[in-house]
């Protein structure tokens, strides 16, 4: 199996993305690991030679956070994630694992392998940590305005992400909604629901917002703007509370004292909520695996980034996907 | 000035709404405050006479929180929030405050108050806690699929109460959407931000749902449908996050002293982030003052929502709305 990592993409890119990946050479030796980005910015950062699993393939130009990401695609195609995604295509490669532009690497997967047929429009995954278990999150950003249909396709490709790649059986899925009841919602999911419970999924109806971080869906599906605002909502509030936590427990040396005795209760919360653990997730929909990283990913995150590609190819999520729309 | 308060609504009625209202009693003696409800289910919870600005008003019904809130408001017109809003529609109240189900006091609202001229659409605000003090979020439920122009209105009316009971100066109004620039977004908000750019506010643009715990904006302004899955994610990650935290600070003997010293310092969180703080706020847009308080509302939120109402009184809400309208 062959894997192409975007050597160029993310915010301490190249440094903790080769980290990463050298650490993903070692512990799965029989995984050839394709860096792809400028030679020249890789080879600081390789201690001496290569591991044998390791080569780097040269691309001379990257794709800023700021550009728009469809037009630095066209333009740009020498870039490390068109490249890599390059080499998907002509089978050279099994998987690409970035953690640059978002929009930049939906660009390139479209535009590069196409989507699966009966696929309208890809979905980005996430992984939310919750008190039960990393559970599945689609869309958070790819397409802001889904139809009924769409939501359908996601819950579909939604259910067997987490079925082949989390090891759920029979996933809960649930409509991101405002009350619990049928006919609750806005335009979209008020169409949506009647499609969803016909659809070949275990469907468990409406979720709300306060229901996500239970766990109590292990799938829940919304259009790319709802998932967005929950996610980063999520995380914002989370940085907030730990913020607070760490400034109201040091405040005096009673506290102090107190808070070096919780400590280790902490990091095993902090721990739960660290996506690192979950490396990341496909662009589901596309013809080929092309896994998303969190911009801010440092090595762990790519070394379990680079296993879920794996875990992909290995249950060779992109034919399950198309027998099951075939069904 | 005279507060009608519905007695029956709220998952703690009528005890608590009696006893928060019996503390406003105390606190505000300028203010005469009608409890609407049933007679023989206010007075037990009475201890001996009523207090000389306290008053009790027959309603003989009671609005569920299962009930369709329209359909409830049509058939049961003795309920105790239709009666309460009638109280302020002939004259006879200023203002109502529930704790009830919020589709049917807004139901009784619109169908007895109306709107203010110029507004489509009502707006129910939240104030949520942040690092930065209370931050204002409107539509969260009134109004699922927003227009542009009705985004504005919104923008319109928070900056006012942002202003004038919030005591905010030139309040910073944000667009919720999925990125900082220009253009983002689905197609409400990228048709709403040249709205918003140009209406007599100040607009700084666009803000993630990672900002709004921060305090970046302090009116944030979305449909209802996406202020409805923020407050609430942001709801349940606050509860299962300090779930967590009672559970790994108590789980062996060192941990459970260091509870012991930090905790003054989790209580200050806790105070920051309770909603009780602020009692509950106005739906924004219909034509009387009509305080939405939530539904687990205790006696100390009641006690705040009857303060807030009054200052709605104080300031001329409605008239400030309807002049800035006018611009």
């Amino acid at each position: 199996m062959r894997i192409a990592v975007d050597a160029m993409g993310g915010d301490f890119a190249p440094e903790e993305i080769i980290k990463g990946t050298l650490m993903s050479a070692e512990t799965s030796p029989d995984v050839q690991l394709i860096l792809v980005g400028r030679k020249e910015r890789i080879e600081p950062f390789l201690a001496g030679s290569l591991p044998k699993n390791v080569s780097i393939f040269e691309a001379s130009e990257v794709i800023e956070m700021d550009e728009h990401p469809a037009n630095a695609v066209r333009k740009k195609k020498d870039s490390s994630i068109v490249v890599a995604t390059r080499l998907v295509k002509q089978g050279e490669a099994d998987a690409v694992v970035s953690a640059g532009s978002t929009g930049a690497q939906m660009a390139a997967a479209l535009l590069g392998l196409g989507r699966i047929k009966g696929i309208e429009r890809p979905a980005i995954v996430t992984i939310l940590p919750t008190s039960e278990g990393g559970k599945l999150i689609l869309d958070v950003g790819a397409n802001m305005d889904a139809t009924p249909a769409q939501l359908c396709q996601y819950a579909l490709m939604g259910s067997i992400y987490a079925t082949k790649i989390l090891g759920i059986s029979n996933p809960r899925v649930g409509l991101l909604n405002v009350g619990s009841e049928e006919g609750k919602g806005n335009e979209l999911t008020q169409k949506a629901y009647p499609l969803l419970k016909e659809a070949p999924i275990n469907f468990i109806g409406n979720v709300e917002g306060r229901d996500v971080p239970y766990g109590r869906a292990d799938v829940v599906v919304c259009d790319g703007f709802a998932g967005n605002i929950l996610l980063k909502t999520a995380e914002g509030l989370a940085g907030v509370l730990f913020d607070q936590i760490k400034e109201k427990i040091t405040s005096n040396m009673v506290r102090k004292l107190g808070a070096l005795a919780i400590k280790p209760g902490l990091k095993e919360i902090a721990r739960m909520m660290d996506y690192a653990e979950y490396g990341g997730a496909p662009l589901l929909g596309v013809n080929g695996i092309s896994i998303i990283c969190h911009g801010s990913s440092k090595s762990k995150a790519i070394l379990n980034a680079i296993r879920v590609a794996r875990e992909c190819v290995q249950v060779r999520l992109i034919d399950q996907i198309r027998q099951d729309l075939l069904k």
